[in-house]
C-alpha cells in the first residue's frame, strides 16, 4: 500500500496488451497489425515534416488532419466540425468513456469484447452491465433493451469478427435516442459498413476508428471519433483539459497523407480480405471452427484440441497468436490475417501441431 | 445542455493554449519554444525510423526511451524503474494529478503557476487551495505549512520565472513526508539545480520534464517523469487503465537521441541563456520591470504602460507575446527568449512603440 497513490490507483486493474517482442524473425499474428506498410506518401510527408518544425508545437486543433478525416467521408456529408482527433483509438475511446457514458446509468457493452471497456470503466467509476453474446458469438440488438447510460461495442466486434448490418445499428439508435451510442469500428475497412453513414440522422452517435489498421500506422498512434458536433464538443472539453497537444506534428503529416492515399488503403484492405478467404478456407480443411469474420483477424477454435496448448506450440515455433484466458472463449484462438506466406508458415505449423 | 455530455464535462473551464497561428513571418515569443531546432541526430533517428515499421504497435513500455532518460540521470543514481514517459508532460501532469494527488485534502500549489493546474483539478475532482506567491512573485515554502493531500509547482515557477533553490525543497520534502510533492521541470535546464538529485532520498518525489524547451521538440510531445519505483507504478498503472501506447515509434526513436545528444542539449541551453542576459538588461533600459528568471523567458511590466496594449502593438507589428487576464499579473508580459535577433527586433518594435 503505497501511501501516496490516488484511492482509484488501487482498483484499477489495467489492459494488457499484446506481447510487442524485440525478437527478429517472429511470425506475428498476435496484435492485429496491418502485414504490409503504409502509404509511400505517408513516409514521405513524414520525411518532410522531420526537421527544425519540430520545435514548435503543433496545432492543438489538429484542424488540417480534421479535414482530411471529414474529405474522406466527404460522400456522407461529414464536415470538420463533426471530427475529433486523438494519440491512437484508445486515447479517443478512453476520453469518450470519460465525457460522454458516465450517466449513474449501467453502461452496456457485450461480455466478450475489447477487454479495455471495463478497464476505462474502473479509471472513470462507470457502473456497466455486460450483456451475453447469444450462443454463435452474435450481438442482439434486443438484449439491449433496458435502461442505460450508454451503450458501446466494436463493429465488427473483437475478438469475434462477427459484425452487424448498418439496420440492425440503425434499429439499435431508433431504440435508445436518449442514450450514447458508441460503435468503435476499429476493424471497419476489411468487410463491414461503416455508422459513419448514420451520423447525420442520429445526434447520439459517436464513431470511432483507427489509422493503426487498414492504414498500417500502428506505430504512429492515430485514432479519431466522428458524430454530432454536440458530441464532438464535449471530447474537445476533456482533451483541453487533459492535453492540449495530443497529436505530434509527425502524425499530423502522416495522417493527412494517410487519408489522401485512397489508392494504398483500398489495395492493403482487399489484399488482407482476400488472404482472410483462403485462411478460413485453410484452418476448416485442418478441423478448425472459424467465426465468421470482417475483421483483419479470425477466431478459431479446434474441437479437439486445448487451444493455450495450440498457442504455446505455435509459440515454440516462433509463431505468436492471441488466446485469451477468459471464459466462453478459452478454447479459441485470434489469430491476424498475415500476408500469403505468413498464413502458409502458420497452417503448416498447425498441420504439424495436429 | 446536450444531454449525452457527462455530468463532469459540464463544469470544465478548459485550458486556453498559446496561439499557434499558421501566419509566417511572425516572431513568435508566446509560447516559450526553443528558437533552435532540434539535434541532428535526432532528425537522423526519426528519418531511419520512417518505414515499414510504423505498421507495428510501439513497445508498450517504451523500455528503450526509459533507459536513455535514466541514462542521462546516471550521474544521480536513476535506475530505468524511476522513470515514467508520456505524450508531452502535460499529459504525464495529468496522469500524476490523477494517481497521486486526488486524496480528499486540498492540493497546494501558487496563486500564480502554469494555469493547467486548476483545469486538472477539475477534471479529476480534486480540492485544491492557491497559495499565494509573496510580493516579490516568490514561492514562500513555509507558506505550504497547512494540511494537504499534495503539492505542487513548478521550478522555476511560470509564467514568473522565478524559483527555489535545492535546499528550499529538500526543507519541503521534509515538512512534508506523507504529501506527494511534485517538482514540474519543464524549464529547469535554463539556470536552475534538478530536484532528480534528492529522488533517492524521498520517496514522495516526482520530478516532472519535457523534451519540448531544451530539446526542441515541443512538435514531437514528450515528457516524463522521475521518482520512487512505488510513483512510478501509480502512473503506470493509470497510463495502462487509459491508453497502453501514448508513446509513438517516431518520438521514441527521436527521444532517444535527444537524450543522447548532450552536446547539443548543452549549447542551446546555454545559448537561450546568453541572450535571456541581453534581452533583460534591453528590457531594463527601455524602462520595463523584468522579474528574476531561469527560465526561457521573462516576465517583465512596464510601469507606464498597459499590458494588454503592449501585447497589441506588437501583434500589429507581427510580434507575438503572451499576456494573461489574471488577477496580479495582468500588467505582465511573458516573452519567450528567442534568437539575438528576434530578441533585437523586440526590442526596437517596444522602443519605437514606448
Amino acid at each position: 500500500m503505497n501511501p501516496f497513490w490516488s484511492e482509484v490507483v488501487h482498483r484499477l486493474t489495467p489492459y494488457v496488451p499484446g506481447e510487442q517482442p524485440r525478437l527478429q524473425d517472429l511470425v506475428k499474428l498476435n496484435t492485429n497489425e496491418n502485414p504490409y506498410g503504409p502509404s509511400p506518401r505517408v513516409l514521405e510527408a513524414i520525411r518532410e515534416a522531420t526537421g527544425d518544425g519540430l520545435r514548435l508545437y503543433p496545432d492543438p486543433n489538429a484542424d488540417r488532419l480534421r479535414e482530411a478525416i471529414a474529405g474522406f467521408h466527404a460522400d456522407q456529408g461529414i464536415r470538420p466540425g463533426q471530427v475529433f482527433v486523438g494519440n491512437g483509438s484508445d486515447e479517443v475511446l478512453a476520453l469518450a468513456f470519460q465525457a460522454l457514458l458516465r450517466h449513474g446509468r449501467p453502461l452496456l457493452f457485450p461480455d466478450i469484447t475489447y477487454s479495455f471497456y471495463p478497464v476505462y470503466c474502473g479509471l472513470y467509476g462507470i457502473e456497466s452491465v455486460q450483456v451475453p453474446l447469444d450462443g454463435g458469438f452474435r450481438i442482439r440488438i434486443e438484449d439491449y433493451a433496458r435502461p442505460n447510460g450508454g451503450i458501446i461495442f466494436p463493429n465488427p466486434n473483437a475478438p469475434t469478427g462477427r459484425w452487424l448490418a448498418l439496420a440492425d445499428l440503425e434499429a439499435l439508435l431508433a431504440a435508445h435516442p436518449g442514450s450514447p451510442v458508441v460503435i468503435d469500428e476499429a476493424y471497419v475497412d476489411f468487410g463491414c459498413e461503416s455508422a459513419v453513414a448514420l451520423v447525420n440522422r442520429h445526434p447520439n452517435l459517436l464513431v470511432v476508428q483507427t489509422l493503426s489498421k487498414a492504414r498500417s500506422l500502428a506505430g504512429l498512434r492515430l485514432g479519431f471519433a466522428i458524430g454530432d458536433p454536440g458530441l464532438i464538443e464535449a471530447l474537445d472539453r476533456v482533451k483541453n483539459s487533459f492535453n492540449s497537444y495530443p497529436v505530434d506534428r509527425l502524425a499530423m503529416a502522416g495522417g493527412i497523407a494517410a487519408m489522401a492515399d485512397r489508392d494504398h488503403f483500398e489495395w492493403t484492405r482487399r489484399a488482407i480480405m482476400a488472404t482472410r478467404g483462403a485462411l478460413v478456407a485453410d484452418l476448416a480443411d485442418l478441423g478448425f471452427e472459424v467465426l465468421p469474420s470482417a475483421a483483419n483477424f479470425v477466431f478459431a477454435r479446434h474441437p479437439a484440441r486445448d487451444a493455450q496448448e495450440l498457442a504455446a506450440a505455435l509459440r515454440a515455433r516462433n509463431i505468436l497468436v492471441r488466446h485469451f484466458r477468459q471464459p466462453r472463449i478459452d478454447q479459441f484462438l485470434r489469430i491476424t490475417v498475415g500476408t500469403d506466406p505468413q498464413c502458409r508458415v502458420l497452417t503448416a505449423a498447425l498441420k504439424a501441431i495436429l
